[in-house]
């Protein structure tokens, strides 16, 4: 447990305006401790938007919709217990460096969530800040190491469906390293951003692929992911298709493999039976996005095409929440010794 | 409190593979009382569903996924501390009349909400089966009639909005007694039947009226609730229209005025300040109902149009969260003596 | 006919980044005057857009996809039989008046719409820069004021549908001048404007009023149309609300009647039934913006609320076509002496 | 041309209330000899809708509303120059078989398309009833089989793009034969059908996989114009995604190569330089299925992904024009004798 002053833990959001920020003040303002008192929303604070009412920017969040935001600053977020940053990439090393060591620092962007500088430099750009604890507690020895941890990357949305989707076959020897990750997802996955591509009028009845051939920034983290899982590097194609909805992805993700059905579905169960939000579906039953909107579950359905050569595994998550804010909350729940589940819906709005 | 035989209070849903009887169940799973084990999930009874597991019906619904539900009968509704119905209407009475007084039911159909029994006659047929206490706690005395009630009528979708959108001018005498309300509703309201104009290829990129002139039933109910409010008989016409979305109503409701606008956001101020889910927006801002998506949350905006000599009122819901199922649950947590506002989010899924 | 040199009219449009000048480029492309070579597309201008390809930015005119966007001044438009205006309100005033008085203008913004000069500077400032003949042939003896006209204002979008809804009534003294108007939009109506209530993740799963009790600048341009045709000032109360889909409008129109539904139905069809472009439905079918996408066509259902004293008409167009683009191009049709229908889609696209 | 007795064609459509034939009438609706009476439209024949006003079906087909829907039979298709049939797969042979071999019968479903009686057998059970010209003049020598032809079989919806897509570089020997397709579709590709998984309150907000490892029927006519192309077996793995929208097929279409992209691109640039419907995009600009809806049109964008040594093509067509009525329209012209383009948009309805 973090050793607060007063056994309330003070929770700032740096980035409040934007999407994450707000789906992670959705979660807070819904978690039990917060409702009982025992984490307390501090500092709200943005970039260009300080000085709003977080009312106007975000007015699904009622109880807080008086709330002024602050300049996203070392001050505004000093004396804070929890910091989650929902920042564009590059901006996080620098406030992380001058707040106390004690921090709980919880990064949505992908500043610290590469192992490889190389990587970073040529998918991102500039220096390579650093790599932190991985915020998604399924895979590998993370959730060890996110347990009492005070800096924290929140993985992608897409790396989070696709490495769950692929994990299991790959540590388990049952697929070829090469990797075919189809992903349609809604809208809120490009931030809130001016883009005239991302006007209503242009998304809604449409879909577009973006970013084909590699070019997305999610391929490398994909990567590493099933690289660690299967012990061996693993080749990843990765196209990211925009559909007219606002949240969720739906992940198409295919390997070469020669193990049967059975053995595929063996696998799954036995790597997910104890996990709380990650579901194998019955067989016959299909992940939708709309199961598990605004929720922190993950579904999964396994497949093998025979003719093919090929394992199939189609995944669906809320990109906003088990794809980022969700994420966040589970691993501050982690970090600070609440139970891992608090606060993060099950349960999927529908329909 | 009902006296549960263990302190565990029993919950059957009727009706449960239906929108309604799936948002009660959403509600439930996350209800704190459930969490903590002092709310049990009972029956989950359905027509031609029968037989069929809740999770290839409900697929959100995740932890009830293995639940096989049974036929909706007496039998299997039996032995709950609260029954929850949704069902087609003129099918309530018969089950209600059968289960002991002690039951608190609670009805999201239409049977027991008009007082009228000609109305009844004309917008339903049949013959009218009685008046139960209201669920709307924030119209007139309904929230001292909930409060131990074993009996309860949960509003319609639309009279939810249209009457916390208007009752307050009426009852403080600021308007004619002459309302008009367009309400375009989200596809959920008009429940999971397989109709042709309920497809998704011809509700999506599309806006229709349905109902117009009198034709839907909502509209007595609308009256009866505004009469009520006025103390005199309100004229009113009510147009729904349908539009591409799966959830929320968005209500325009006017009637001639010649208060002033202080008057009114006075009025307003004062009816619904201690109401923990009504809000009355800052002026500047208009009610959306992506904001309270999936909550219990009432968002309403006043305005008057001088030239026209009309007051106007905007309100969102979400149809199936406080236009059903939140209305059910919150009139539960009185009848039973839960906190009112336990396990019902007051926060909205956006974007 | 317009006296082209060479037999073929040359045509420019003004704004061609723009959704306006987008739906009248698509309606060209497929006007059989220019599959036949009698219509050729001249200049393309834009504002910030200048220089880009017209690909780039309306990669649906794929036969135009090469063709580079200049900037909008008038060397650019001179030398064209007829300049398509869209841009924003109070810039086409001045193109205009440089422009020989042989070019047909035709404006698709608001500044020559009103005749009254103090209610243009009261809803959108500035000086009022005139009143042109009024390209909704359907009504009064507009149709007989475009045939060969010089200077054509296009309708509003939101006017078009609410004066053609109503008009017949006021014009047979079958209603009192007292108009309320709740009309559901698309969101193209906004035009191509970066503002983040715009953007898609904002609008899908949402419907939202906007510039309620008269703060709308269509106001003053239904109440003028409906005086005329009542020969009476009529009160306008009208409210817009934004929809989750790209085009379209459904407009809820009353006004308080003691007529008969026969008597008003002969009206209508008597009104309408020489009109290409005007359907008043078989009864009990109603108005849906599907329907009419992409087309030209005005779906209308009339009703008499008797309880309330209503008259309720309710309509549908698609907002870009007949309620901007497509009213542009009948214009011209009129204007130059082609047949009036010639290019118009009577066809939605359905689903 | 086809040798109507009076020089005018006529033409009946079989399952004119469902979505394919309704797009049919859209066609021939807007089709330049229909405008000019060189086409009729003859019998409209439906299954359980027959006795219908098609206007009470199909609300956006104004001209033909008041027409009345008579029983799919011999009788009522008899007399006809071209009968289009959208029908459930399996009821075509019975049709075409008794009438005469000089109608020019357009089979929008899927009983002609395939070459091998087995694979027929495995993926639609029953008796394979033949193999006719191949409604998609871009491929192979399709376009010479289709001129003059009286049997047509139009492709499916997702064999369409995903062949488009690589079947040029399957030709070149640019690819190995191994081609992964995940394609995200509109819901009018399952047609009008009454189920509850394609109600509005289903599909919108949400994205799911349905038929994945190869369920799909698409998967071998996939394989049979793949295996064409690349003379060799190509194993194909297809994953369908439905996602909200009415229209419009976006596909991501995968096969290993060595080549580099200077030597794909020339490829499709060569092989589609004079198709009128198909369009490579420039380099950057990526297909959106909102830029074909309601036309035509093929838009198409390769790249390589050299770290996963993969070529990655992506395309988008209307799945309801150029995937179905579109193509039967396109063959009616070449079987006819009417230039192959008439009637059919080449531009988008967007946004």
């Amino acid at each position: 447990m973090v050793d607060s002053s007063n056994g309330t833990l003070r929770v700032a959001v740096a980035g409040a305006s934007g999407y994450a920020g707000g789906e992670v003040l959705r979660l807070l303002l819904e978690h039990p401790e917060y409702r009982r008192g025992r984490l307390e929303i501090g500092a709200l604070t943005a970039g260009s938007n300080a000085g709003a009412p977080l009312g106007s920017l975000q007015p699904h969040l009622h109880p807080l919709a008086g709330r002024v935001l602050t300049a996203t600053t070392v001050d505004e977020l000093a004396g804070h217990d929890v910091v989650f940053l929902g920042l564009p990439h590059g901006q996080s090393a620098a406030l992380a460096n001058t707040l106390p060591e004690s921090t709980v620092i919880i990064d949505c962007g992908a500043d610290f969530r590469l192992h490889d500088a190389a990587a970073w430099q040529r998918w991102y750009g500039g220096e390579h800040a650093g790599t932190w604890p991985y915020g998604l507690p399924e895979l590998g020895d993370n959730r060890e190491q996110l347990r009492g941890a005070r800096r924290i990357a929140v993985p992608g949305c897409y790396p989070t469906v696709a490495s769950l989707a692929l994990a299991p076959a790959f540590a388990a020897g049952l697929a070829e390293p090469n990797a075919t990750v189809v992903a349609v997802s809604g809208t809120s996955g490009a931030g809130r951003k001016l883009d005239v591509g991302l006007l209503g009028s242009e998304v809604m009845g449409s879909a577009r692929a973006y970013g084909i051939a590699g070019a997305h920034r999610h391929t490398p983290e994909i990567a590493q992911n099933l690289s660690a899982a299967a012990g061996t590097p693993v080749a990843v194609s990765f196209t990211p298709v925009l559909a007219p909805m606002p949240r969720g992805i739906l992940a198409t993700c295919t390997a070469p493999t020669t193990a049967d059905l059975a053995e595929v579905r063996a696998t799954y169960e036995k790597a997910y039976a104890a996990e709380p939000f990650v579901h194998l579906l019955p067989e016959g039953a299909l992940p939708s996005t709309g199961a598990v909107l605004g929720s922190n579950a993950v579904t999964l359905q396994v497949a093998v095409d025979t003719d093919a050569g090929l394992l199939v595994v189609v995944g669906a998550i809320d990109n906003l929440t088990k794809g980022t804010a969700g994420a966040a909350v589970q691993s501050m729940n982690l970090a600070v010794g609440f139970d891992e589940t608090a606060g993060l819906p099950t349960v999927g709005v529908a329909p």
